[in-house]
């Protein structure tokens, strides 16, 4: 697994509850975090040199847990190796088709996920209209452990009035909202509580790891522990602090790599 | 002159105004930024990358505009240059010192100038006793362009009750807020009516912009024009838009750099 940061050790947990047998290996590229507001090039070239420094750690299958390196960068990372890569985008706009009834949702993101317009694109796909909304404050807001904070909650319900008014001049009636940021988990009890009644909550970890799932039966031993590695490109004691918020468990070590600057 | 980002282009403004015929070339590490939040040990290498970078392109004098790479990593890029190297922390507490009646302040900083400690150390040189408040919320909110939002009023008048209260705590009566991150200035007129009465803002740009008009005499020819040249290693239409809030005027080009990552 491959995330610029914490964040993707929230899918991380999923996929430890749903392939109990699997090994895991995290790469989080803390040096260079956060990806959000940073352009497809450079996005790119960050996530492809992640991505071939986990298979050469004998990865067998890569997961792109990092929505922006996901919505900007699939492509390339694919063409860098050789292993199955899946991102966390198109589970997510999945997700949302199997649920929505009026076939219409609100997706949360990133500055330059919603620039790429890839949740958009891949919505379109299954047949729903999305509107993307650019949430750069609910990142730092996580970090600061703001979570359920006045202020988060003000510029929480900024947010979603600013989708939602923006959906509704566009005639959508959304009854969905994606978390289109591995941040975001961190904050739904609070999205929950401010969207409009009956608004169902996506969580796109949840949909990557039942993807993941359904790609590794024989693995599901059901028995076996799982094994975790992980790896940052920044302080490794920060990693383990602030990561074991995001996986909701201890991280016993971790260790420093250098993925090229 | 180098920064991790566009906050640095406020120091630049100053240099020019005070500097007319000199030289300048900035560059930006936008592809790595923010460094607010990361370890000494990579903040180092990064700004050293930068450093080289400037000298190679023929600096004959160096200004860390970034306070966290000043307050982290000043002697390593000192010694990996030849060129005499100004940070904007000594620059600032020497600021304070010069205004400061009760000879307390509170600095504004990031998380990692904070833990560094180097503004304290810096103020305490000069008999200036100095409470350093992290307020890792402050950059975002100015990148979001809300510097006069309420949001960004609440979270300031928080930072401001948390840092006053906590001096108050410790028996001080600081009568100066230095305002150590480069993107704080644009926030100054909200953090002005938010202090406490009478309390003096002290901006490291101006004071960097002093000291380094001191050491260049000769080159305040006073008729020729400054000319700018500016670098970013990420998105160079980007850091034109932004760049230009900051530097208060156009930026005609950028050219893009890698400096190893």
């Amino acid at each position: 697994m491959f995330d610029s940061g914490f964040g993707g050790l929230t899918v991380l947990r999923e996929l430890i509850a749903r392939i109990p047998g699997a090994n895991f290996v995290y790469t989080g590229d803390t040096a260079r975090l956060p990806y959000g507001a940073k352009s497809r090039a450079t996005v790119a070239r960050y996530a492809t040199e992640a991505a071939s420094f986990l298979v050469d750690q004998g990865a067998e299958f890569l997961v792109i847990a990092c929505n922006t390196a996901s919505a900007l960068a699939l492509d390339e990372i694919c063409d860098a190796v050789t292993v199955p890569v899946l991102g966390v985008v198109e589970p997510g706009a999945a997700e949302a088709a199997a649920h929505s009834a009026t076939r219409e949702c609100i997706v949360l993101a990133t500055s330059a996920t919603v620039e790429s317009g890839a949740y958009a694109k891949a919505c379109e796909k299954l047949g729903v209209r999305a509107l993307e909304k650019a949430c750069p404050l609910l990142v730092p807001l996580v970090e600061e452990s703001w979570t359920d904070h006045p202020v988060a909650r003000q510029v929480a319900q900024i947010y979603l009035d600013d989708a939602f008014h923006a959906a509704s001049g566009q005639g959508m009636n959304p009854d969905t909202i994606v978390l289109g940021c591995t941040h975001y988990p961190l904050l739904r009890p609070l999205l929950a509580e401010l969207a409009p009644p009956n608004t169902r909550i996506v969580d796109s970890a949840e949909s990557v790891a039942q993807r993941v799932a359904e790609a590794f039966p024989a693995t599901s031993t059901g028995t076996a522990g799982s094994d975790c590695s992980f790896f940052a490109t920044d302080s490794v004691a920060k990693f383990r602090t602030l990561g074991e918020r995001f996986l909701g468990r201890s991280i016993p070590s971790v260790q420093l790599v250098d993925l090229g600057g």
